[in-house]
């Protein structure tokens, strides 16, 4: 039977564990040093506290001080850690991943390295393996595409994308763990999914600075979300070539299908919305850092904006509605937002 | 000054007026026979009924028995009517049509001939060109993307997409009629453009499933919606393709952003949550009817199905939700609609 160590026992990590268990695996979830309340409330018999949803049967559970006992045999391992948290558990795990045949991903991000180079998350971890002695790991399989947790948990009907840079390894899991609510594409193109998975976030802020304007005003902007959403898929692409990946990997489940669920609802959106409905970047996000709301793509829009400078200077123009974004976060402009944006996403001929 | 001639004094038709009055251009605007009441409101001073917002200043309205004055040194003529009027009002404007530079397009769908064929609109009108002895018509300019009637009128940011099989033309008039709220993309992809505007009308009404499944469930079905959307923006790239488009044309403007417009709101949309809820095609259809609410999308279903087999039989079965829907519609199966959609979004590995 597959073994699959699940590193991370938040939303994400959770929910994964219940195609594969449907699959028939074998299940482990490691919790982090955070994620003790959460299995707590697991182990008394209580739904998921993120997903609401119970997790599948049979799941086996670790706490933070039985990594080695979870990774013990594995022949899966899955980073499901928040991307801040990614160096670190990669450290910790190592070993285990370094033996085990394959590194999933449900992570997503960009990393910052010591020297201060902007990584996609896949990068990283194969830099810290290396400065730690480990020159070969197993291939990674990068996981995207629209998944929201809860629905995935409930087995609600799922779509996600494998993409590994051996086609062959992603096609094959995608066939070992699909499940008939829980279906997989396959693609040799990591870094277009990749690519897609964090930016997804920083676009879905300004999808909601359109539905705010309509809370501000009492009219629909959908023209303008909908050119948004058609200029956000356009940069996923070219940012995506710019690096090597496949055109059509944006315009598929990574980049049409994530940014349309990420549009649909989330904290990337509702934060936008506060934007458009005219609040203050910083006060809005300070306001939901109280509500403990993690915004993901408002660090997400500083990373890629860097990334973007130190591996894609040259296309840096033609990201206009990522630039727009920044220039919001960053309080760079005292024009209305939505002529920011629109500035951005209306063509010029 | 530019002279340009709108035929269809409905929301579209109406709503095209504000760009091209605000771009300085002498505008027309003809009323159909079924169009009296639409123009008596706006000579009372009203706002437009359909798009509830003034019709731009300076437009001169024309009655439906006022067709030749109306058309009289039309540099450009519009053709805005529904599609099921277009045979008819070419073959009235003819004369004017054959004399104007160009003429564009805001009608959408597909058009059945009298043997039978179903065709795309601009095929249509130059067979009935033909027909009539009118052997050159002007190029036409096929005018698609993520424009919702009523925010067009109200001068909302607007992006939208002129495509004519000459290149030049469709970038000339994009440059000459862009303002700074209505911004044209152009394209020479006429057809990609012509088989997304009624296709999009199609997989909105599945768009609109999940959401209704939502409403029946009281649980969101975000993963399937997203799933379905990225779907459908692969079956208008591919059923492009089978014409001569170009596979990018689906993944911008006339594709990706008027589905993302359609999906927001509107009656197609709306039927499907009907559906989703549970209820019978048929008798939602008829209710629908009733409140006076046309789906435009129920036709262009059969239409786009008969266009399929008779123009692109071998990719048939590359169309899964299409042929979904059209199952759907025709009460062909008796499985709940969530398994029918999902079983045509959800990839198999």
């Amino acid at each position: 039977m597959t073994v699959i160590t699940v590193l991370g026992a938040g939303a994400m990590g959770s929910a994964l564990c219940t195609p594969v268990a449907d699959a028939g695996w074998e299940v482990r979830l490691w919790g982090t040093w955070l994620d003790d309340h959460l299995l707590d409330a697991v182990e008394r018999g209580e739904p998921h506290p993120r997903t609401k949803e119970p997790l599948a049967q049979g799941v086996h559970l670790y706490r933070s001080d039985q990594l080695e006992e979870a990774l013990a045999g594995a022949n899966v391992v899955v980073m499901s850690v928040a991307s801040v948290g990614v160096p670190k558990v990669t450290e910790l795990a190592l070993a285990g991943i370094a033996k085990a045949d394959a590194l999933w991903m449900t992570s997503k991000g960009f990393c910052e390295a010591p020297d201060g180079t902007v990584e996609q998350l896949p990068v990283a971890i194969r830099r810290i393996a290396q400065e730690n002695g480990y020159n070969e790991l197993p291939p990674i399989v990068a996981i995207a595409g629209p998944v929201k947790a809860n629905e995935c948990a409930g087995r609600k009907p799922t779509a996600t994308i494998f993409g590994c840079l051996d086609g062959a390894v992603s096609k094959k899991y995608a066939q070992a763990a699909a499940t008939s609510n829980y279906a997989i594409e396959h693609t040799d193109d990591e870094v277009g999914v990749e690519i897609c998975a964090p930016m997804k976030n920083v676009y879905a802020i300004a999808l909601g600075i359109a539905d705010g304007l309509e809370e501000a005003t009492g009219v629909p902007h959908h023209n303008l979300k909908a050119a948004t959403f058609t200029q956000a898929v356009k940069e996923m692409s070219l940012l995506g070539q710019s690096q090597g990946a496949k055109p059509q990997t944006a315009f598929g489940l990574p980049g049409v299908g994530d940014l349309e669920v990420t549009g649909l609802s989330g904290r990337n959106k509702v934060y936008g919305v506060r934007l458009g409905r005219g609040e203050n970047p910083a006060q809005a996000l300070a306001e939901m850092d109280r509500l403990e709301q993690t915004v993901e793509g408002v660090p997400a829009a500083g990373l890629a904006i860097k990334f973007v400078h130190q591996h894609a200077a040259d296309i840096a123009d033609e990201l206009p509605l990522l630039n727009a974004v920044v220039k919001i976060l960053n309080e760079e402009t005292t024009e209305p937002v939505k002529d920011v944006v629109a500035q951005a996403v209306l063509p010029r001929a």
